[in-house]
């Protein structure tokens, strides 16, 4: 016996690459298809349009055909409603639930298209239904007895944002991703005018940040992208804070002096003692307030205002009384902070980076810069569709893009 | 003005390195030193003794520098009891507290030495007093108000493992630490070797677990170590958990049939279907009582007693109800199994083997397996004094290390 | 003022992504398009054909998109005949001459279409005329005063393989390229399924071979693979066969004993004197001939009449007197190797696997492995269509491979 | 039956390492040792004696132990006159022939001491008699028939360069070797100072490129380096100074525009035209001088009197008529400069470095530059005792390292 559904794809469907993947997958997943419609846009600035028959030996492997054909776009052609269901206990979800892509999606109650909103990956879709019912995600974790969580595939629209046409500004610049075969300081350039164009339409800079930041002599560069607002946000772990401040406060990190490279061996102890110092002064913000912490990039924050959360892990030494130590509570400030975010520069942590990308929509604007390939390489395909990716030594990448940045002024 | 101070060396302090140490160190602090005494072990076997008036400029950095030489097993010579100072509030250390190394360390107490217990690096050093005096160690976050804490340099005495010599055992066999040049094959049959040893003695062998190891296809074989009692404990992530249990419920890693390889794409959801069937269940051990969970790592520590230590981290799904998600909690935990092994694989995992390590005295026994040769280099960089690092693939590494060490049987 | 160009696609123009690609280049380019016909295959298994009117500002700007659309496989919808040049002199290409790709290849003659044989990347094409026609590459050295040398982009088709359909055989089973999170069993056994299906079809096996395969003791089951017939020709350098022998002469590799890991330090002068044996006899084939050499992969080269190939490099010591100094003959000596292979193991060496990935046209199956994925990409990017890579420790890839080979006959 | 000599150390034997290295190497090697005699430097600056009695089970043994000792830098205690045997074939070298290390080096000789000239690794020694008798290294392949070589382990001194003590210059900056954990633009002015060192001690800096530097966007400063005499020598491969000179021609590296980023796909022919348009030239110094070539490093090097070395490779295409495709004479070419440098850069090139380090003296300065710490390791390893090691981008490296070099001008 073989089943079929009539799917849709809309838009740029041929270059954007859907059109190919929706083939793919069907192929791939054993499945076969009639192009029922086809209307090709005849000039690159038209869309296309086509209808896919698609079947399988039976309704399960069609079921994840079509699911897997959704997560790239083309959606059913003959919608019906979302179908919703309650949780039956907190944290637990209805059976079947639909578990989120990070693109923009819809999905239909009632006869219409409402939009999910806060849209990432690996959620359920909440409804509120009322007079204006709306859609929103929401982690398994803060799922509540009785939400009223979406099931299945029908009824859900999913668009994956397309290749950039025409006038793509900064952030055409890269397209194809990483490599670490092209110009860098022309790279950097591109950068630095993203950060700008962002910043000019209004938007919000969150900066990303790894502890080689400043064992690698990046630190005064990326205070002074604080202070002069190229930088709104900070998201790092409790060990960035500590070495960022050790630095103010021994004029080491990790034990060495950044600037004359002298005594590497003293001051090992320096970085336990600098968590000690804020301990006893009961948090950055206070340490700053008393003046024992007198610059680098936490002192930028607080005395700017720039919000900053620091994640725990289980590697911390300490922590700061700012790092936020449980799992759960510090997603929910970094998943805060992503969602306000137009544009993120994720500097040299791999942990950090994938906590922030996991609260990513695909449609914000990422920067990865590690010095590892494989580290941009694995952030970049865990999916921002305007993500580009520079190998590059982050202490001579901080440097050039704050001239650039600030030269520009 | 020069002040000095004598210090003593002893034992292998030529092979061992520890001379030469502490000749750099005092030349790079810019100090200088007199060998006052000097008595070689004529032979291989024969302990040596050196006595070194060594100088500074000034007493700050004379401190520094007897601080370093300290940390390298180097002792003062006229020595006093440690200086005791209670702790002013929880959490908070006395100013200039001793922090301590991962090497084995005695204080001098009313005029004993007396073992640190629980050695690890970065703590506080806390005495109790009273008849039978007993010293240990403390994380900063564990001090609390009124702990006598060891502070200075005085009446402190460390020492750094020396270079085995002889019949070292199965931990022989790769002085000289990481090499991806090494015959692989020889290397596991070593590895298999300590294993065994370890377990001969009444070891207990610890394995620190990172999801690779179920994409890699290594599960099968990882469950039979635990099953078979080489594995005595497992710590790992909410990622390394799930994907195990993926692997039971729905026959893939990450959505891909690690057996087959068939159809990549189909499956995406598995891994956060997982995560909400165990959450359903309550638990992992629920899930495994229940019949929902029949096989993997986890089943069998669950089937078998062996204990498991989940700890969260701010990029988990879920996560499951036996993540640990607050970070100083889980280091706890962590902390715990770290102290009762004998031996510890750090299998593909940078952020728990590190959690791990900064736990371990330089004594115990390590090795570390990754594919990512700057991932070795910088878990045995952190120092145990008997790891062993390999560079390879943790998909062959496991299958061929299961079949040296169930084949001897 | 712009100029325009019919071109045509035709084939499975979608899944193949080649209709994409060309969206994309004419995009990037500055040019535009639209789309005149487009006959889109109803079923996955009928062909699609597209004619576009590409439009450019200039003729420069349009020659250079219809010549990257070329590549691409899209051709001039109206061909004329290629446009042939005699080379003026030796090793001098008439300007404006067509550079090649390495997917299979015609060239309109004489209103015929003729395939390019030996087909490779960056070659001059040749066409000796005559009452039977043919056309070959040549690379710039070889080309002579005279020959008939084909210009500009008329009348050339190129044919980019397309994705595999259906029953795909042993090498469907990964696409999408490289990855380290595969398991690794299974793919070692179906890269052995690959090798043991092109034996079956009368194919040759061409092992590029690295030093690392003796370091990580991969020597003797390599050996088995060309005794038992499983690999018909070695493709390596100076340094792989003196290790290879070294191991024989001295039971050690780069000084160390590899079975044992005893004595790491002995021996380091093993390397250069196994050279000096062999100069001293003559060579490798004379070595074995006179019972100097009793094992390894050389001896079984020569026991079983495998053909190899040393090529020399700046790096080398000695060098064996086997060993091609010269780098355009040794490259004349790898392409003959490589235009006879069926299939290709590239293994741990990435000098040698771009010297004979430069001379493979895209259809020969490839398989690269290596520890570092940058390599792996880096090869797999050069270009077959039927490459897959494997990122893994060649020291337990070998034996594992050989078992699944050898216990399968 | 145990046999035994004595050996003799002196220097700054234990903050070198060398008595611990020694000791070492005699337990590894299952030797003993009694100390006969000590002498220890009182102070920092004083050298030590030390005679040690070294036994082994047999003569072989023993042999091995004091040839792995000699290499570290320990002589034997009653020296006789080098053992000296003539070739018996051109190529050939005597059996148990010494190959060197890259130490500076003595050999006894009628009872002198004389230095061997041209010091290299795995080299002969050759002697030449008479009234002024010299001695001198030989690779393998420039060895002739009678050349009188060194054979057997006596009358051989080896000096392993010490610990830098006090003021050290500009080359004390980065002890301990690589490290991706330092402050960039503190290193990089630091090599710029060693630079300036060098050349004010009259010194020539020898530099070794890679293609990434095109890429990547520095060869601009790069060449400023050439044409300002901060570089005296490039020693590169076909491949760099085909991408220096397309940029010149076309603008485009691999096809694309370095400044603008820009049309990254078109002119990837321009790779094989450039090569094209040089054979036509006749060579880089023809098309420099016809004025074809108008800019780039190779066009400051003809313009400036900069030797170049361009060393082919099996993977080159072209080549270009400047490079020297056979191996043996581009070894010769490559040895000639290393032994002329003061200083080598060794810039983002594993194959060329290799090349260049092995001609090298271990006195010689050593700067590498990589972005893949493994092949920063894997130089630093092979060992120039001067060498300093930095993992960065290239492209960021040069223009920092340009700017701080011309700026201080």
């Amino acid at each position: 016996m073989t089943v079929s559904r009539e799917v849709e794809l809309q838009g740029h469907i041929i270059d954007s690459g859907m059109m190919q993947t929706c083939f793919g997958v069907i192929m791939d997943m054993g499945g076969s298809f009639e192009v029922e419609e086809f209307d090709i846009g005849r000039h690159e600035d038209e869309r296309s349009y086509a209808k896919l028959l698609v079947s399988a030996d039976d309704e399960e492997q069609l079921q994840s055909i079509v699911h897997e054909l959704h997560q790239n776009g083309a959606n059913p052609a003959d919608p019906n409603d979302a179908h919703l269901e309650p949780a039956p206990a907190d944290q637990v979800v209805p059976k079947g639930f639909y578990s989120t892509t990070n693109h923009p999606t819809e999905i239909r109650y009632d006869g219409e298209w409402i939009d999910v909103e806060d849209i990432e990956m690996d959620c359920a879709v909440v409804v509120e239904d009322g007079e204006n019912p709306y859609a929103y995600t929401k982690v398994l974790n803060a799922v509540e007895e009785g939400d009223l969580i979406v099931t299945g595939e029908a009824g859900i629209r999913v668009s994956p944002p397309e290749r950039p046409r025409g006038s793509e500004g900064a952030f055409g610049f890269m397209q194809g991703g990483v490599s670490s075969e092209r110009p860098s300081e022309t790279t950097i350039a591109n950068i630095a005018e993203a950060i700008e164009e962002t910043k000019s339409e209004g938007g919000k800079v969150l900066a990303v940040c790894g502890p080689a930041l400043i064992h690698s002599g990046a630190r005064e560069d990326l205070a002074r992208l604080v202070r002069e607002g190229y930088i709104d946000m900070i998201s790092a772990g409790n060990g960035f804070a500590v070495h960022d401040i050790e630095r103010d406060l021994y004029g080491t990190s990790l034990g060495m002096d950044t600037e004359s490279l002298d005594h590497p061996r003293k001051g090992h102890k320096h970085h336990i003692y600098t968590i000690s110092e804020v301990i006893r002064e009961g948090g950055i913000e206070e340490a700053v307030e008393s003046g024992t912490i007198e610059s680098g990039v936490m002192y930028e924050c607080v005395d700017n205002d720039r919000p900053f959360v620091l994640a725990g892990s289980i590697r911390d030494d300490g922590p700061l009384p700012d790092t936020i130590t449980d799992a759960v509570e510090a997603q929910d400030a970094i998943r805060e902070q992503a969602h306000e975010a137009d544009m993120v520069l994720m500097l040299s942590t791999m942990l950090h980076s994938v906590a922030v990308g996991n609260c990513l929509p695909s449609t914000t604007r990422v920067v990865c810069v590690d010095i590892n390939p494989a580290t941009v390489t694995q952030l970049l395909d865990r999916g921002s569709a305007q993500a580009v990716g520079m190998v590059t030594d982050i202490g001579t990448f901080v440097p050039l893009l704050a001239e650039e940045v600030l030269d520009e002024e």
